[in-house]
């Protein structure tokens, strides 16, 4: 069997992203074998590599092919200035994250690579870059219309049924055939990986799930019959449940995964229980990606405190994932 | 200083009310000192009592003043019927759980007393009594339309800006006016009572807080011109923060209130962190009314095996903040 290959983005040269990657390959003994290829700025990453005083071998990769023994590479996607801006946004920092980015995107959806890993970009680095996509997440968006968030931390799993969006859109996809094809879709996607996850619990919309329509609609028009169509073909969906206790019903449980109506919803939760430790992972997509829970954190860039334990889980869930 | 004269309502009969009572106020080394006056049916109570081996004395209480001196007093509603159906709802429980906190409130909106706790009555009983209200809230709410649901643990703090009503007109509460009341209304309560809470921080609507209005504008337009207004009167307000992160700037920090947009925006938070262990408190009106933060629990009802925690941590922050 050969070993997953997995991409792993730099993200933004100005933010922790480089050096939380690195630490996280230098420790070799908190990682799953597997084909790790790094894809970012190569001087970048040598200068970064020898400012933590890690020796690191990187073998070159380029062209369509990841060799299939494990080990560590690195696809130069060049593009870095002389200069990097470090603890703050630049347009040379959002074109560096986003080639290193799209590059890796790429071979993954040519069925190249099994996984993404994105180290944290600016999205005020790729505003002043020019580009039209916010963040990773949009950019996803853009090539993989079923992409779903999901995340996940030793406490608690949630799915987001819709993401960047006012919370009045959001409302609006709160509709049985949205539903429905979401549960599918989830399903389908935790399935095919070995995620763990055996039950979902769908998070009502309203206070107390509507209480019977006293509290609102959505959960008898809309939620319970998407629900029961869900089950009648096979997937093991339950619900709709207060939103203020369906996720302690899945806290501690790592075989139950929240549905959540909303951004929010989910992420109010989710924050509170694993702020900073969790993993996003990106589903509904030939190939999975995932990300750490933290952003740029350029207030302690380039000071060699950043903590990689976030990219490790990260890293750890795309060969799991995988 | 003539001490706070606290109402109790016994709840249902059929659920755990009566018991946690009876043990909060067995214990008196865990509640300040204060006159306590318990609103229900005395044959319900004695009988309780004997099951549970308790020995506690009740002065009578009757009429429209309250004795000045700290003690535990009783007042029988009468209306309990030969046999309470313990362990489930029934129109006579509704009956007696109703008529015990009427009149706890009657005398509590006379000025007679200056808090009232609640011990959990039943929906289904109430609705079985043929009562028009759902439940406690909804009855202030029709006496007192500015009251205020709060919820208050060791940890985190909630305000909640709308409460029982749908989400889709919850977000239609979401209007700079509004809020500017709210602000102001929620402020004057705070400081009226010795609360502790020094700074109220504002949670957004939309993801990101609507990230400068790419993903929503209520932010922009509703609650930052509100927020902006409040601190020009004083009210020491800030915001609007992102849904997923405003709560645990708050967490821990026992001088932060966070006002939640929705119901759920805030229960979500504050369920996780505090589970059956909080308080909820209703301001916004003449008096203080408390309530522990579960249900009647008729599952365990008649067992002796409630937890008083809960109620005893309601009492405490009655008489704190009476």
């Amino acid at each position: 069997m050969t070993l997953p290959a997995i991409g792993i983005s730099l993200g933004d040269p100005g933010g922790i992203g480089p050096e939380v990657v690195l630490k996280a390959l230098a420790a070799p003994s908190l990682l799953p074998e597997a084909r790790f290829i790094v894809f970012g700025d190569r001087r970048l990453w040598d200068a970064e590599r020898a400012s933590l005083g890690l020796h690191l071998e990187v073998q070159v990769h380029k062209g369509d092919t990841v060799p299939s023994a494990p080990g560590l590479y690195f696809n130069d996607i060049g593009a870095m200035p002389g200069d990097v801006v470090r603890g703050g946004a630049s347009a040379e920092n959002g074109k560096s994250s986003f080639l290193a980015f799209e590059k890796a995107v790429e071979l993954a959806g040519r069925g190249i690579l099994d996984a993404v890993v994105t180290a944290p970009v600016s999205k005020t680095s790729w505003r002043l870059a020019g580009l039209s996509w916010r963040g990773h997440t949009e950019y996803l968006d853009s090539l993989y219309p079923g992409a779903i968030m999901t995340f996940w931390s030793e406490r608690l799993k949630v799915a987001l049924l819709s993401h960047h969006i006012p919370l009045t859109e959001a409302l609006g996809r709160v509709r049985k055939g949205v539903l429905l094809d979401f549960f599918r879709a989830l399903h389908r996607s935790l399935a095919g990986v070995r995620s763990g996850v055996e039950e979902l619990l769908v998070a009502g919309l309203n206070p107390h799930a509507g209480e019977d329509g006293l509290l609102g609609g959505e959960e008898t028009t809309e939620i319970q019959p998407a629900i029961e169509a869900a089950a009648k073909e096979g997937i093991p969906v339950s619900g709709p449940f207060p939103p203020d206790t369906v996720f302690l019903k899945a806290l501690d449980r790592p075989e139950k995964m929240v549905v959540a109506m909303s951004h929010d919803q989910g992420l109010v939760a989710f924050k509170l229980v694993a702020f900073e430790t969790g993993v996003n992972a990106t589903l509904g997509m030939p190939f999975i990606r995932t990300s750490p829970d933290h952003g740029t954190a350029y207030d302690i860039a380039g000071k060699g405190a950043a903590d990689p334990r976030s990219l490790i889980a990260a890293i750890r869930m795309a060969v799991e994932l995988s």
